[in-house]
């Protein structure tokens, strides 16, 4: 484990520990020995030099977000105006176009952000609306004062399905509430520059939208958290977006470092190798800390649908290491069984915080009970930390592979740091595994199906195929 | 896919369509044929046999729960006092202690529950504090005005570090707020009838704690949701545990039904078939309903703690079948790329629900732009139960086996019948693994280091242990 000395320097955002995946702690057929640690070195060296190759060919737009200041302080004058008329900020947006402001909302605004009264609070509330459950979207409606409320319709084609059902249902409330002509001042579109159907939209509907935030082109979804997708309403609700994309900076600038002392390369190779010698088939990505819960439903998206690939380079078997979402210490009460004593096809990537931001001590009590009298005098910190580190030790010792990223603290610049790394390990596994890192063609069939169901003009064809193969034996059926 | 008139009989809480795991539909290689589901048909015989046997003796009581009225009674009193004198009810507990109150509040309360006026909400607030981050339990704390909340204390042995930690801080702040005399007013504890730490301080502490409610021998935390340790919170917040348990009888009286037509043992059984013969390794849990995405937390401790076991009866490899929670459709845009394209290793389980509580509507907006015109009219819910088939159905087409679970609605009895489905396939599905589906011996030795980090006496040795063993390899720190 990570010790004191070592990450306890605040200059250091995030160490990456991974002495747990080596042969030398969880035995050769588990772990990575020599040969392969040299094996991994040569691949991660030609895979940085491709990177910063194509980077500057501009094939990777994503990794120039962070020095791009024009952004971030378009998106912080409109929240300083915003704020003061707004007590609701709502994201429109599904997937990507929602779990990057989710995941850095959650971690660096104070848990209890849109219950603090108004006073204390001092900017809008985040809501998130990134489902179509008729039942939760009726009750975030219901909770919006609309004259006060500021919406974010996020989708880069404006053709999302639930995003564009969402948005028609709060411009007929809008109007109804408001009057046509206010409609557009209650809605921010954030799409691509040129093409799309919100930009149609502005060209030509009776609401006369007019504001939109470009997302720059060639940044995919799952890369867009620090282009206006998740910046503007990031620095609406009160996050420091300059000290975030600080970090992110921080983290791109490190990418050029060696390989050995390159985390994101590292990430990257360790989790390539052992997915592909080792049976390491799923990652767990277990944050201790409740704020950083989200970091890994928004991993969960960035890992899995940019390499769970069926077509490779090498004509090989799909690719892909499925993320798996896990909170300690939590889920050491409901998942650790199963990373102990299951099916040996799991690493599992603690993401520790060393120094947590608040200090809640465990007062002395029932000092005759020795199962508490030792609980006494600790923070609650302190004993989550000892938590993270004797469950990655028994993981080892029965060897089972883990890592730990640790966090020197929660802050703007540790989350832009962390985002960026794991971005950049993403596109480099992508060229490891020999799969495109940027599409993701296997979601198209599920839509057309349901254009087809939903009587779409032009997908009649899909709605007879759904009818014709549709196997639906009663037996089947209980 | 259910068809409407099939699953639309109100009288059918919960259906079962494994059509998408047949042989007939994804392939031989991929599903289920006909020897296979005749082999699986005759080890259900055999295990629904040994149930009732091993039940008749007393050896799952989780089964008996729905069939004893009593405990709910206790529950439905203390909440009518209850509710007149608190404003929160706060649940410190982990795993198990936690899990089925958050699945069964969040599915049956509205979604808005804690943000509701009080006049509207009618039923205190529930809190539940699974973590010990200290960053979220002090939010937890200081926004509660202590002198109108109830906290409950709920572990078996009254030994788990995590809940005795939040006792212990909140013990002294109801002390310091409130004064000594009236801590015990404020604190209810459920745990073992006889046994553990929470009995002792009943008799003796400075305290005078005497309220407790049992957790009936023999029910672990993962199987405890209709006991108190589910019942007293629940009931506390407004949710009809009557009706629940009613949901939950119906389930184990259709545990007699002949194999074929019976959900519990078809659920375990074609999981197990895939697990063992069709490399469905992983199993996504994908509630179409916010509402229902705790139950997919839930579920993931009872499949994963009580399956993932090393020790097998036939002396076999580590059973398990990871269970991965999933949202649609939110997570259509985050992890269907995977489930479509990646790692053949996956079954999904779509849990749909037929009618949602709401009706939100899409407007008739926008007709100029087809890929908007389509959605005029429609309801949410329409859209959300298409995109559910949509989605069965392409991953059909790509052979990918899935399955659906589909409720009628979500209600008391809906949910109760799933969660006591849910548990019986898992003790159906122990037998099938062999493995006992009760037991949780991997967690231990992480306690222990734990123990041992914390500097609890008689764990020196674990202290010794952790840092003779501690690789720490400063290559190896990045």
């Amino acid at each position: 484990m990570v010790k004191k000395s070592e990450a306890g320097d605040e200059s250091k955002l995030l160490t990456l520990d991974y002495n747990n995946v080596t042969a030398e702690v969880v035995g050769a057929d588990k772990g990575l020995g020599r040969t392969e640690l040299e094996a991994m070195k040569r691949h991660l060296t030609y895979a940085q030099k491709s990177f910063l190759r194509r980077k500057a060919k501009g094939l990777y737009p994503f990794a120039d977000l962070p020095f791009d200041a024009k952004m971030a302080s378009l998106c912080r004058r409109l929240a300083t105006e915003g704020r003061k008329k707004y007590d609701d900020a709502v994201v429109l947006g599904i997937g990507g176009s929602a779990l990057g402001a989710n995941a850095v909302f959650s971690a660096l605004r104070p848990l209890n952000h849109n219950s603090l009264p108004d006073e204390t609070r001092g900017w809008p509330r985040l809501r998130v609306a990134d489902n179509i459950d008729p039942e939760s979207f009726e009750v975030l409606l219901d909770g919006l004062d609309l004259k006060k409320t500021f919406f974010y319709v996020i989708s880069k084609s404006g053709a999302t399905a639930e995003t564009m059902s969402q948005f028609m249902i709060v411009t007929e409330k809008l109007e109804k509430k408001l009057g046509r002509k206010s409609v557009k001042d209650h809605v921010l579109f954030v799409t691509d520059p040129e093409k799309g159907v919100l930009n149609k939209l502005m060209a030509s509907s009776p609401y006369d939208f007019s504001d939109s935030l470009s997302i720059p082109p060639g940044v995919g979804g799952r890369f867009s958290v620090f282009t206006a997708v998740g910046l503007a309403p990031l620095a609406m609700v009160g996050v420091d977006v300059a000290k975030l994309l600080a970090g992110a900076r921080a983290a791109q600038e490190d990418f050029e470092k060696p390989v050995m002392s390159n985390k994101a390369l590292l990430f990257a190779g360790l989790n390539h190798q052992l997915r592909s010698f080792k049976n390491g088939s799923s990652l767990v990505m277990m944050p201790y800390a409740d704020s950083l819960a989200r970091v890994s439903d928004w991993f969960g998206q960035l890992w899995n649908e940019s390499l769970g690939k069926a077509e490779r380079a090498d004509g090989g078997p799909p690719a892909g290491q499925t993320a798996i979402k896990a909170v300690g210490a939590t889920d050491q009460h409901s998942q650790l069984q199963l990373y102990m004593e299951g099916p040996e096809d799991k690493i599992v990537c603690f993401l520790g915080v060393e120094k947590y931001r608040a200090n809640v001590k465990i007062p002395r009590l029932f000092q005759d009970q020795p199962e508490l009298a030792y609980l006494s005098g600790r923070g609650l910190g302190d004993l989550l930390n000892f938590e993270r580190q004797g469950t990655a030790r028994a993981l080892a010792e029965n060897r089972r592979p883990n890592m730990t990223l640790l966090c020197s603290v929660v802050s703007p610049q540790t989350v832009g740091y962390l985002l960026q790394t794991l971005m950049l390990a993403t596109i480099v596994s992508g060229s490891l595994y020999g799969v495109d890192p940027l599409d993701q063609p296997g979601v198209e069939l599920g839509k057309k199906f349901t254009y087809g169901l939903m009587g779409r003009e032009g997908f009649e064809e899909m709605k007879a195929r759904y009818d014709k193969g549709l196997k639906s034996d009663p037996r089947r059926l209980v």
